[in-house]
């Protein structure tokens, strides 16, 4: 399998933490969002949407949507239960991942760490949602361990990735123990803790 | 099951078709958008994130996202395909248009329909969002009688319920002819276009 991907995405991440979770072999091809390259032709070729992340399959199907990629790589595994009302949880967390927090909370970081705006430069409607987004993981934590399910998936996963960065999106989690206390559980999962301390 | 829901969302109305189609008996529960009533302290003690559709299980489980419910309405039918692959390419669509349309073509049909703007006063750059994301499913259609798959599926129930109503928020689909057949043969499967007539 090949990842068409860019490090500084958290979506992309996704497909990097599920994959290595679950020990499923990649090659990583990456792509420079910032230099365009998810619109070049020969990316469009692949991905007419012109989006990372892309998995390629062996024999050269592709799929695109960073939930839908993780799903399609957790199916089967413990990262996906198999019941289909677990199921439908995990996946109303990944369609508000992708409608009520990732619009909000990655686009802010996005202003802030690679477009160079300060916090106050921030587009105040997208602070305000990214703002009632943490709150509503911080009231979701208060009686489980984990988002969907009583065990760690991917509805976790697709969390994890934006929410352990917001502090470059200029939101503060010092006051929502639970979401850092969550956080902390699901770096511990997919022992990635030291990785980002290096960086 | 009772469906908590609002007609003016095309979000609800996903979770109509499928039920509808899929013969699957409801009860209706109207919840007015406009009235704030999905704010309302009785509702979100059914679902915190404050959104409609929700269904609530006859055991009292619920579950939110339009498009969650309806992959859990639809699991083992004939819309919901069983092969691992077609079935993220279901969601790769559901997960796009959550994240790549509805914010454009929904929004700026709910700004003109709703809140009374023109079409001049619409956002910029969600009005070169939605025509972009037209574009997309025009060129898909081009080689393709339906979304994700040979035959009718949640993919084209999802993106339907905003498209064929996109005229609603000032987008023109005269120069995208594979959408408008598109359009007809999914309403011909939901066997909506006569109550659509008549609204």
């Amino acid at each position: 399998m090949k990842v068409y991907g860019d490090v500084v995405s958290g979506n992309c991440l996704k497909v990097q933490y599920t994959a290595d979770y679950l020990a499923i072999a990649y090659e990583w091809i990456p792509i420079d969002i910032q230099q365009q390259e998810s619109r070049s032709d020969e990316f469009l070729a692949l991905n007419p949407a012109g989006q990372v992340p892309l998995i390629v399959l062996p024999d050269g199907r592709t799929l695109a949507q960073s939930n839908a990629i993780i799903g399609f790589l957790a199916a089967g595994s413990a990262l996906l239960p198999g019941d289909p009302y677990d199921l439908a949880k995990v996946n109303e967390w990944l369609f508000w991942e992708q409608y009520s927090h990732e619009p909000y909370v990655a686009v802010c970081r996005f202003a802030m760490k690679y477009l160079g705006k300060s916090a106050e430069e921030r587009e105040p409607w997208r602070v305000e949602r990214g703002e009632i987004a943490l709150d509503h993981l911080e009231n979701a934590l208060q009686t489980t361990q984990w988002l969907a399910s009583a065990s760690f998936t991917i509805a976790d996963i697709a969390l994890l990735a934006y929410t352990r960065l917001a502090a470059e999106g200029g939101f503060n989690l010092a006051a929502r123990p639970q979401v850092r206390a969550w956080i902390e559980r699901c770096e511990g999962q997919l022992d990635i803790k030291r990785a980002d301390d290096t960086s």
